[in-house]
């Protein structure tokens, strides 16, 4: 006797039914909210076992908060929209559950998490972030199993800085990556233009404090030895100030201008930040970063008494949908679809990653890796994908990012501008005392 | 008797029958290769006056020195492509002829042009650049009828600054109003979504060193009460600071989050320019001004001890061939058209200029305005244009403004990134001896 296949599947698909909670944390991408959208939909699939879609704000301090939102109330073009509107549209934070600092808030919040998670059945859990978020998510997960309330807690990938290990590369780092090498470009054409036989130099400041993925990037803008960038300055590469200078000399001697992209995070020999401000620091405890290209010009322009200029695109790049690239969005929905599918099925404690099968044509699907395996780690650029003197990555990082930064979008526009979606955010009434 | 009107216009045309040199000057934009394009390719339509068309490299510097390529020897697509590449594909150079200043050097140049004009029988002049150009070419026009070597010259207004007199606005600024504003919005989404209670504040320096179009150009990311930017600083209004700081407290009270969007160019009371730096000073002796967003940053931090960051576009915003306004590339064609026909139907010693017919539907052609009018006139935002409170362009700003970013392009692409032109640059044989 054999039984049907598809009823079977509906057995277990209904072990457990209930309501579905989605958040988003860490810095925005231009792609993050396209994998809220992926998980949205997809969960649209699963009337079976996802009763309500609720959205947390602010990630998982409006949780803690009893912060939800009703995602049933929302147009189904807003939802679309998300594939197309950069930030997080569901609000986000940088609140982490110390257990290690604050073990007693750690414990406090944790209940509350559970008290929220239970008041209103959520069964399903999805947290699109970076290091930190993969973190909370992984502590959600055991914390869920420890106290037997019985919910699937997946993790989306997400960050600009590409630093997430065990995955081919993070949804959000294919579009900054897109818009980075278009400025440089674009920078390159005018400063060449402008290019006198004094020569000129233009710095170019990108994001990276610890990975240097983002600066790497823009060498996609080089399509023949005299193009820019002629310089990337990684943080993983201690900053070799002789070096730098001669190489910028050579350059301008060769092409009249010289374009240097800079990792944020570039640190000297002693591991320094060159760029800290040390009298400030962030929500963390690190050193505010804003000056790396402001001290590589005064170091230009006072060594080599060249024309120097800064160009410092801070949050313009990783809010930059307007340039985004067609694969990462399509990756990004993919990955939110990938853990929905995932938790249907079962699995707890994972977070969805990409895994290449080819680069050339560019091939690609999703899987899962346990969560205890992504939090905390950061993957750095390999040394071996960097030539010897550290100032280019080399072709076994081009054949890495190239395919990343395919595919356009046709955005929807108004009055010459994009048009991003804006959600209702029709709250779900609290039922629990202010925290 | 009757003559036959194309008989007539025939004799005028062949009046005079000689060679093309265009040529481009000051700092680039998005889109001053469209008007050398739409130059260019005007000419090909007049082969029985305009024999040969050259373009002189790096602008009068490069004409100085005897520097001119042959046009002819350049693709048809490359020609078009210019149309969709950024900065001076012809080069560009600062230098100015100064009488004043330095009245011998100033004669010597004006010796050797000749000699150059002469020895290539340029009868068609054509320089594309801002003020201090426009200067130039009212020179050379004076120059021209003074030697008695007839020789049509005929300005194409080029500036991202807008700070031309007479002409509704000038070709690259709606380009990078639309390419600002667009990146307003997306930092706005970005800090928005990130905003806590504790507020935050991002400052967003643009270029616009004492007119303030740029940085009003972005009020037109501002579809509602609620939205970015929530202040614009510009340089024709002396910074307020408890003024200031007052609307950024009231804006974070209100939205959690401020953008506040400053011209480089912004002033103290004192005309003292506040970010500039006044150790160093450019090709024309101005102090170099790099640092607006970073002391606005030092006073909010500072004084009202709220989480700022800044974004500095630099030369990106100049550059942003890959968000360029449609209409932009429309109007800077047609200006390069029409100072060609200008020429060929006689004129000499004016600049094409745009004439707004309407603004809703906007509907423009262009004219002509005496070059002695519009060098070295600067052309500021109207007090009236600007709220009460100056910081905010008020609704008469947005009526002229919101035209000028309509309408996309459909960009060459390859592998992700933009395709720009490279021009072959055949050189002219040099029949002078070295400057």
């Amino acid at each position: 006797m054999w039984a049907k296949p598809g009823h079977i599947l509906l057995e277990i698909m209904s072990e457990l039914v209930g309501n579905l909670l989605v958040a988003q944390s860490g810095g925005p991408t231009a792609v993050i909210n396209a994998s809220v959208a992926g998980v949205i939909q997809e969960a649209g699939r699963h009337p079976e076992v996802i009763e309500e879609i609720y959205g947390g704000l602010n990630g998982i301090l409006g949780i803690l908060n009893e912060e939800l939102i009703d995602i049933q109330e929302e147009k189904r073009n807003s939802i679309e929209g998300l594939k197309h509107t950069p930030a997080a549209a569901l609000g986000t934070c940088r609140y982490k559950i110390d257990f290690k600092k604050k073990p007693e808030q750690a414990a406090r919040d944790m209940d509350r998490l559970f008290q929220v998670f239970q008041t209103h059945n959520i069964r399903f859990f999805f947290y699109a972030g970076g290091n930190d978020s993969q973190d909370t998510a992984d502590k959600i997960h055991h914390e869920a199993v420890k106290r037997g309330w019985e919910m699937r807690v997946i993790g989306v990938p997400k960050t600009i800085d590409n630093d997430l290990p065990h995955t081919d590369h993070c949804p959000g780092y294919g579009s900054v990556i897109k818009y980075n090498a278009t400025t440089v470009m674009e920078v390159a054409a005018d400063v060449g233009s402008m290019a006198t036989d004094d020569g000129s130099c233009c710095i170019i400041e990108v994001m990276g404090r610890a990975a240097g993925w983002i600066a790497a990037g823009t060498i996609l803008a080089k399509r023949h030895p005299a193009d820019a960038p002629h310089i990337i300055l990684l943080p993983e590469i201690p900053f070799n100030e002789a070096g730098f200078l001669q190489k910028v000399k050579e350059t301008v001697a060769a092409h009249r201008y010289c374009i240097v992209v800079v990792g944020e995070g570039l640190k000297d020999a002693g591991g320094k930040e060159i760029g800290a401000d040390h009298t400030r620091l962030d929500a963390f405890g690190h050193p505010v970063l804003s000056g790396a290209a402001e001290v590589l010009e005064e170091i230009v322009h006072g060594k080599l008494n060249l024309k120097t200029r800064t160009v410092k695109l801070g949050y313009a790049q990783r809010a930059a949908a307007h340039c985004a690239s067609g694969l990462d969005v399509e990756e990004a929905v993919a990955c939110g679809g990938a853990a929905v599918r995932a938790a249907v099925e079962g699995k707890s404690g994972f977070m969805v990653k990409i895994v290449r099968i080819s680069s050339k044509p560019y091939r690609w699907t999703t899987d899962l890796q346990p969560l205890g395996d992504i939090a905390n780690v950061e993957h750095f650029m390999p040394r071996d994908w960097v030539t010897e003197d550290g100032f280019l990555p080399n072709e076994k990082f081009v054949e890495f990012a190239q395919p990343l930064i395919e595919g356009d979008l046709d955005l929807p526009q108004e009055g010459g501008l994009p048009r991003f979606s804006v959600l209702e955010k029709v709250r779900i009434e609290k039922k629990l005392p202010p925290r």
